[in-house]
């Protein structure tokens, strides 16, 4: 049922998204104008209702519609490369993150998503604008009470506490690799998400230099597939190079 | 730290797997012989120890060493995938999932590592000797107390319950769309996973029938990088299909 | 040397290309104005030169240029796609070629390329607006003297001679086999392009049902790849689907 | 009709290909066994044919199936990536090409095939033994009329004619640039095939320094698809990275 307080999302016959926070007033809703929020709570999740005159699905927004929301561009990490940082660094309920390089907060999401409730997601980033924006996203989704933001650089932070896993969004990860290895608990895992072939080498050498073991460099490439009424074909529309991953697990020292 | 009942593997310096249950006595290794498992337990996760005369990392398994511990074939879903679909369908701690088609439960474990330990996966499979050999592989991960393995028909069964999320893994899961729709909850979303592009169309088209929404259909390639002393470039072994994946989200009804 | 009746184009320094067809004359240009054809008659291929107070270098303009020239989108044969039906088809000059189906005449031009000066091909063009279109992109590309283009449809169109070589571009290329029966020589090859899966599987089981051999479908993927000053990586921009190409060797009869 | 001399093969029922020279005598076909040339002599090309008790289709061999018939392996440039080297290339009946590093012959049987009759291929080569083998091979193709092998370091041979068009491969084709701009025409293309990422980045920087305009990398990726009675998909089997191509266009002099 959707309650007061639900980050949600109206869908047209167009699968179109109009978001909003449910309120029991009138809410201003981008693209759409002013709704009741009152003829929504209290629904199904997946309901149908008629609002202005015009026919929804209303849905409660969950991380894959979330990330969707935010604009895409080569700075973002797409649900496509997210999906297998999550997966890879074996995050489960109760884990501990380290995440540096905040973006817009779309990575931020999918890792609370994977830890949340009794786990934590602590983002280090140096620009505090970014940090900002990020903020925005992650308490409009609700899920800042399990995240730790702090403005300082990950090469130099000192972070009070160790932690489960480690995912990097920086240009030269390799370099904050000396300043982790005061947080990243033995057995731990880091990901590394880099543009450029040079930067993989560069990752992959510097964990190796390290002693980190089961370094494993690799891409995504994700098509759609559409069905249409004259067949069946990959879509024409972009896929593109996103970024390379770049995984390892750090051994006990000494 | 690695305890009694911990499921460890060693790591050698070929990076080697070799798997073992910890217990308080002399263990036999598929491809070392006997080890002695007093030497392992209390040990931090990541340690080298010298066994045989050798050296090894010993690490706790997670779900993707668990995965790539099964033998690789087409019916198995991959990392890849699996990451997907657990992404995909949004799944989060206490979540409860309906899975058909366990093959060797290798997405079992990928839908049990993000829903515990609050929450719950439900299989259900029809041929006996792959729900045997998939509940050695879920018991042997110490996923068994959150999974609930039912020999059945998904197309026929009575779950008796109301399920977050359904992920079929079988020829034709749009004949298991009449069944489902007693169990999946408003808003819920489903997964299947199918080989051939025809079987795309059906998908996509059986759901689009029911008034499913947001339905999508994707294809994964993932390529290895390879970094080596003369430079950097994609693995020259298999880069090849697996399967397709379907996502939708179910309306409310009425 | 760059002589009076060459298609050429200038290149500027942002690698944008500009084409004229040579003339002892005063020639338009779309995108720079009138150029003077005289300074460019005699130079050398790549020369360097002045015209209207910028500089550009002056090529005489190849098969790849001249499809590069044309309008994208799903209908039009892209390079990729072409190389591997002229390879594919084990095109020589003087080969003679059955095209049906002119697009804008890319393909041709890339078939034409392939067989020249002793060969031939034989374009089999339905609508009459599209063969008016190719005919000028022929026509331009100095081509037109070993080009035979019909309006007609392939699946019924009497060619009145023997091929070596079919190279077909319609939504129902199977329909045109048994016509096609009647010019193709034994041992002769053809190619289908067709963008939908469902179309793939009816034109590999048309060629098998009439006894066609070495029956092979497969997808192009063509990544551009940058160097910039931060390294080496896959371009951002659209990799996307095209088509699919069908290949088959026909046997003798009886 | 196929004739004395003539290099074909047969092709079985399960797609297997036997490959003969046609004498009139009793040839010994590896695999087979000896067959009699006279049974063959005279045939139409793609003639079905009993042998030694067998049914068998009989082909003339064209570059394709010549290309195919070579053992693969990461040395030896794929049909896919031959294809777009002569597309992008240029190249036509008449042209003159520049080889180096001839691996076991594949890539020269595909330019020789596009160059042909009126043309040629000159091919450097520094080991006796590649240069050897390939030589049985474009003999066995009957291209060896066209073909000029030379043993010699392509960084420092002197050709003593100009080519229209160059195709390296090689480990640093980059250190070949100097010399070969001595023999490469003024609007002549050249081509790099390289496995590596910092290779192209070397390959791309070598021409871009040396004024060479269009320069272009990118990487081919070909997909077998496979219609099988239930449905159709791309293979299971082995879709790897071969190499990177790099092209560019030579501006004149001065």
């Amino acid at each position: 049922m959707l309650n007061e307080g639900d980050l949600i999302y109206l869908l047209d016959d167009k699968d179109r998204r109009f978001w909003l926070q449910l309120q029991k007033d009138m809410v201003r809703v981008q693209g759409l104008g002013v709704v009741d929020g009152n003829k929504i709570i209290g629904q199904e999740d997946g309901a149908r209702i008629k609002l202005a005159g015009k026919d929804f699905f209303v849905f409660k927004a969950t991380v894959i519609e979330l990330m969707e929301s935010l604009e895409r561009g080569p700075q973002i990490i797409t649900p496509k490369d997210a999906a297998t940082i999550v997966f890879r660094l074996g995050l489960r309920a109760g884990d501990r993150v380290l995440e540096a390089g905040v973006g817009s907060g779309a990575l931020t999401m999918a890792l609370l998503n994977a830890v949340i409730p009794s786990g934590q997601v602590i983002t280090v980033e140096v620009r505090e604008e970014f940090a900002a924006r990020a903020r925005r996203n992650i308490e409009r989704a609700g899920l800042a009470p399990y995240w730790d933001l702090r403005i300082g650089d990950v090469k130099t932070v000192d972070l009070g506490m160790t932690v489960d896993a480690v995912a990097l969004d920086m240009p030269d990860p390799w370099l904050a690799l000396d300043n982790i290895d005061r947080f990243l608990r033995p057995g731990g895992r880091i990901s590394m998400y880099v543009p450029n072939t040079n930067q993989v080498a560069d990752a992959v050498n510097g964990l190796k230099e390290r002693g980190y073991l089961q370094v494993d460099a690799l891409e995504n490439i994700q098509r759609r597939i559409e069905v249409h009424p004259g067949g069946v074909r990959p879509s024409y529309e972009n896929l593109s190079h996103t970024g390379y991953l770049v995984f390892a697990r750090r051994p006990a020292k000494g």
